[in-house]
């Protein structure tokens, strides 16, 4: 009997100013395919109601379209003050909120898993976690945003952390 | 002929914990009715994803079932810590999103605004901004949890507010 397809995962990077985004999905030969990644920038200047409204509107229209099953998000982390962290919350609540509202599980996984889990060291910088995300979907591209090369990083992490529970589920 | 009827008002207190919420409406001879006042508790021990979900599903009840036009919620303050900012934002971006999404026009207004607006006094304390919110819709209660009688207070602030800004329009 053929395997269900493995279902997409949307990685998600939310900030103050601009959300990065990502989806993948597991492809033939444990290749892993990138469908798209990119950061949403809320209109300059905009208010924070419209802000949310667009963050939402935005991300909705891209699960939509690419029917991730599964979110994996940048969990907890310590933010430079408590004004920074208000509005990256609002902005991280309206994103979670996306993957929820279209059935997505949610998943979070902090920076250094991230970063160990694909560079194989908890204080690899973006750039070192950029380059091995790109490669590991072997991307020809070596610049992408670093807010989407998170996303996509996020997104990584959590497929890797599938496997291995599929692979100790199997072993059981 | 006769004038619409003023829109009615949400006032909205999002915490970390609880989200208090309130509608208020200009009822005759400048009286003031209080239509609803609650408190919405995401169930305990409940994953973000999940509280963040509850939270937005209850107000968009709420919403639709008591049809406000405008919202007025805690406008800029200060945390006592980043995680704490991080977790109330969550909350605040997903209330403020249930009003957008509902087309309610959105205001912000500052705790002392609002203690200043209701008391006279921009250090009030909440109890004695709940006594006169309460006095202000003609409630005999004299109890209301706290979070409740903030989103009553913003709600009447915004009411206030507008009084003036429609008298100052008149005047024009």
């Amino acid at each position: 009997m053929p395997k269900a397809p493995a279902p997409a995962v949307l990685g998600l990077d939310p900030g103050s100013r601009c959300t990065g985004y990502a989806v993948v999905e597991p492809g033939a030969g444990g290749r892993i395919r990138l469908r798209r990644a990119g950061a949403i920038t809320a209109p300059g200047g905009a208010p924070v109601p419209e802000r949310l409204g667009y963050i939402f509107a935005e991300l909705a229209r891209v699960i939509a379209e690419l029917e991730p099953a599964e979110m994996a998000v940048e969990g907890v982390f310590t933010a430079k003050n408590a004004r920074t962290a208000l509005v990256l919350g609002q902005a991280r609540g309206v994103a979670i909120l996306a993957g929820v509202q279209a059935g997505l599980s949610v998943h979070e996984y902090p920076p250094a898993t991230v970063k160990k889990s694909l560079v194989g060291n908890g204080r690899a910088t973006k750039e070192q976690v950029r380059a091995m995300a790109l490669r590991l979907v072997g991307s020809r591209q070596n610049e992408m945003p670093l807010d989407a090369s998170d996303a996509l990083a996020l997104a990584l992490t959590h497929l890797q952390s599938r496997r291995l529970a599929d692979t100790l589920e199997r072993l059981r």
